[in-house]
């Protein structure tokens, strides 16, 4: 890995002191000061090697943030209330946390994300977006960077016309007032238009609409998304596969999800929760390659904090039609759980920007609820994409055919 | 798939009263009488497709018992107090299963299996075994036979020097008294001999000694195993790659098995019981390449007959040295789910002996706890080991270099 | 118990050939023909005793069905598809079964509950229904009728000003046209002037308004209800007292529920759905005398049939505030669990009669789910108070208290 | 509650630093200090009213211990790896800690407590334990004493010949040698003779041997055991009266323990666990009032520590013979569910002190599982004989029958 010294990557975070973003600070300083090792984190594994992958050393924080506060009071309360980590790893990683404030800046859209549009243009809105991007880039004088999404899941969004091209979005968006657009829209616009690379890993779908998609090409930058897989439908997308390849023939999958987090709250809204259920039920199709009977059910449970306990049922009939059943129980803390796939993203994504290459991150779909530019749901089949593109770019690395790390 | 009339597999069953064989023979004939379609078999999907593997029509059975009574009170038993099926099948099979009686033999060694050679010579043993499938085979003109293993699980056994070589075996064999051999030994012996395929789908290692393995290589036959993998093991070896993948450091993984079946009875007794464990416990270990704590556990629990309930606790931790659980209840029938595989498997080694191969069938690790021939524990690789050995025979059949079905 | 000769009981069913009701009809009709005994029927141990309760002989079925076809169909449905019982059993009990149908009648407001007074006048609807009664009580010299409700559950029910009292509600009766009436509320009106007890089994509040429990007073009939407690509420009303006892202070209590029969099917209505929710998740905040985060959802798994699956979560704090978690899982056949309970309840509702009591039967509240006439929702102090009861009962009885058995 | 300066109770603890002795010593002192309430201790509300029982703060720690080290020490351990209470909590209570320290002496044995006699006899032993206590008694003018057994649980025992009376006991007491008896023997008869109450919250029953019964009868001291209830027995002892009130009957009944602390790795000793699974395994067949199939197992598992998870599995039948199963898990942190029940006994025993009383306090059966003098295995139950004492001894306060609290 790189020394401190070397090329570093920007890691700039729409949502930068919420418990995800929060633990991932904490984790990668608490590697680059040799406090913990990046568990968790597959390409800090062999995956990792001969691809010059940035250190956790390398990272330089900033992101957007509409709430107020300090990093270190997140995390202490992450620490204390959340009992999500040991606090006591937080002294050291006091004057750190500090610093990256300087570097959190309030939310892109002057703190008020919905309505956008109400008072500015949306291009204005992005003009001042994207000189956030070009002032941290310039401060730290970074080559790359990779914004990721880690705001709070926007409710469900039906396309609508004037996102399915470029050209029709870009007409909209000087139209002030009329037009109505997402937040996740305009951050992954101006990220874009800034030359980054950007990570959707929110629920939010808008982030990655047809003519975002488009504009991704235009400007030659990689995208990966949608919604990070970290518990239940992780074990979904590992689990399924048994029951395809055994033809043991699914009748029902029903899984209820109960968390306490900012991310429960928010999915009390029923259009919320909507738009979540949607990206978790697609995986046991998506594997099985046909229809059963599936629900996914998500409850607010406050004293639960980031500790989702999700429990499921798979009902399935095997020879001569015998009915049998499995469950699972699920305990697992969502932020500690998605911090890690943030840095092996903002690693795939670094790699990506590095090998010129722009468009969907296919080689990224194992982190994913509903991956971009493919329609593979089997987890282990996606990490054998994900290892076919590394042996690809290690092979390209050695031959000298990566852009050269400056 | 071959029509009744063309060339048949015949399949002689170690244990073919046993629940196992019992619900394999059901299956396979009611399939054959088109009264129920082969659900859970993976070969009679796309797998099985340009291979000209055996029809369920095509299979003929036999096999030696050593219990008393007949197939169709064996399978109303399975359908009425252990509820695995419906029996309202059986009034159209009565016919068959009366008549698939008659090739149903005492066990090979005369009815009392242990200990072997007392009064006979293991040799004798051997050659009465091997009169009795040469008789199979002529009096239903097969060109091939499977032989499959699916007798109740015999005590631990540790690999005596005399199994280490085929010579010191055969040099055993003829030693009246002294010589102190595992049933399962003298049956694989018999089946190689005679020139059939042989499955160990019971947890008896001694079956595929050393001395086996070099039997089936002088012969020229295939053979698969050890210990089916149909239920908490199952699981395990999809699941556990879900942890090694995401970087999930496993601390521990208990199993615990209830079931009420003969299988679980035999299992009281402390030295068979650790026979099962030892295939069961590696798993894990198999799959994530390290040594986490492990226990599994096994308890008869009469009431639940053939009905396996088991659960798993996983206790693992994550980024920041966090730490999870995830727990899972696997609720299968033990003999609903043992069958398919059994056709699957004995369709492989009719595959292989037309191929010509002989030795390890490491294309069947897909179905075992401790399969021979490869240390391959991922249920998802073994898939795709098994898929390659498919294709590339596919291949060779197109280009006619399979034995012509003559 | 009395033989077959003695008096007899007429148990006149709302929904005649559903699940719960062919249930309770099988299982009697098997113990009167010795079949079987009443598994899981608590008057049929040592409670029963000294008190000269219905044997399963003594009652005669009838009741109002809006589903057509008979109910050795349903019967034979229920073993076979549904898996809930052996279908063995209904061979010898045809007869019986074809002869209770001959007392089964096209629904009471002649095949289209809603809604009611549509065509008639709801006092026309109750005349015809009344009418029933009488006939069936005549048909077969019947001193004394319990009608039980195991009707579909209807939807929520907010209970308006002339439910309130008799005398509004009278008034209106009579109203043609205007007026809107829950089936239910017509039902028990009948069953009470028509001097019959009246069961609330089913989770239809509206059955049980204020004006009906004053009829009851009036006409000098006992009634009981509403929702019986069968499975998931059942286990929080014996677990939720230990965490009261113990001071461990719940923090959250969510349960989860899937099932898919008929009473699944209408709860996929959000209005019957509510309705259900509400009796079910008054229980712990009952028991424990403070109001923890409690949630309720019951989705609907068609393959599941009869065989609710319910899960709870119990997120719970202890000494020094530490928080610990309790899980259940329940697999319970709905109409397996329900049906004795209806047989134990005929039986205290004669002997209330017998007795001459009227009002609420809060000697029955450990078999619902929403006790009326108690707060009590403890199960240990519920079946506490009919074991107070029964003793006083059995010393009357004794005494020569209790009407004579003529 | 007693004031700081009122009469205050001794609390002399074997085991004095181990996990549920530390747990009790700083919640007891957390309270006292005002900064944390005695939840889960039940005499803390209702029921402690109008009784004088001592409060947190009236409460004189000390005791026997092993092991080196400092009470705080052990405190930061539970807190930081066992992840049992929140280290914060610590900072106040450093001075109390280091001044109980003072009054926990080397193990009563002299550090070997087996084979106790070796060196010296029996009644030496006996002799220098009671003086420990009298020590502890006069330093700090202490009225009455609470001797606790919290030491690691002992191998099964038999009861031998020699402590079935007290004559036969203290004859063997002298003998030099010869004598085996076990340290908790000793224990109960040196606290017994020095006129404190014992309680046996381990699972070791040499503790409360017949003889030792006798003793306590002679010298007027109550006493209560054997093995605190603190977990998956609570939750049996809880739910098993709903399949005896139901009428459902249990077929099997099969619970799994694992636990990684110190009582856990004694119980990989399979003589030690053996004594576990007596108490645990006879709650079920206590309160159903039959034996159905019924097995306890314990796993060592160490990265739990002392966080238990029980997974149990009851399979049982219903009306027309259905099976049904329910399964739950239990996660709760041993020691703190032991802690309270601890204070809740030390107040009980100091109240049946007061008042005279002498012999087993069945009163208590709530708080075991196996509790002495009394055959009781029913939650509700036990809490009914408690709540019926409690309300007698509350009468006699008020009626002056209590020895003041002088």
């Amino acid at each position: 890995m790189n020394a401190e010294q070397g090329p570093r990557t920007g890691v700039w975070i729409i949502g930068a002191r919420g418990a995800v973003a929060t633990t991932t600070i904490v984790g990668a300083r608490a590697a680059a000061r040799g406090l913990f090792p990046l568990r968790g984190v597959t390409t800090e594994g062999p995956r990792g090697e001969g691809l010059s992958l940035p250190a956790a050393s390398a990272l330089v924080f900033g992101g957007w943030e509409v709430r107020a506060g300090s990093l270190l009071d997140a995390a202490t309360d992450l620490a204390e209330s959340g009992r999500i980590f040991d606090g006591r790893l937080l002294d050291p990683l006091a004057v750190d946390l500090d610093e990256i404030d300087q570097d959190i800046v309030r939310g892109g859209t002057r703190g008020v994300p919905p309505p956008c549009g109400a008072v500015e243009a949306p291009a204005e809105v992005i003009e001042h977006l994207a000189a956030d991007l070009r002032a941290f880039r310039r401060r730290h004088f970074l080559e790359r960077v990779v914004v990721v999404n880690l705001a709070t899941t926007e409710p469900v969004f039906t396309t609508p016309e004037d996102h399915l091209t470029l050209a029709a979005l870009e007409e909209r968006l000087t139209s002030r007032g009329a037009a109505a657009f997402r937040p996740s829209t305009l951050y992954a616009y101006a990220a874009m238009r800034e030359g980054a690379a950007f990570i959707n890993f929110a629920a939010s779908p808008a982030a990655l609409a047809p003519a975002i998609r488009e504009l991704a090409e235009r400007e030659g930058v990689p995208f990966a998304g949608t919604d990070g897989k970290t518990g239940e439908t992780l074990v979904k997308s590992a689990l399924a596969s048994l029951f395809r390849e055994r033809d043991l023939q699914v009748l029902a999958w029903h899984g209820e999800n109960l968390l306490g987090n900012a991310d429960g709250a928010a999915l009390k809204e029923p259009e919320v929760k909507a738009a979540k259920v949607e990206t978790k039920d697609g995986v046991v199709r998506g594997v099985l390659g046909y229809a059963p009977e599936t629900s996914v059910d998500i409850t607010y449970v406050p004293s639960l904090g980031d500790w989702k306990t999700a429990w499921d049922l798979i009902h399935f009939q095997g020879f001569l039609g015998t009915r049998m059943t499995m469950q699972f129980t699920w305990q697992g803390c969502d932020s500690i759980l998605a911090a890690p796939l943030v840095i092996d993203l903002v690693r795939l994504a670094d790699l990506a920007l590095r090998r010129g290459e722009s468009g969907p991150m296919t080689q990224a779909a194992c982190f994913f609820k509903a991956p971009v530019g493919t329609q593979e749901q089997d987890l282990g089949r996606q990490y054998a994409m994900l290892d076919r593109y590394l042996r690809r770019s290690r092979i390209a690395a050695r031959a000298g055919g990566m852009r050269a790390v400056s």
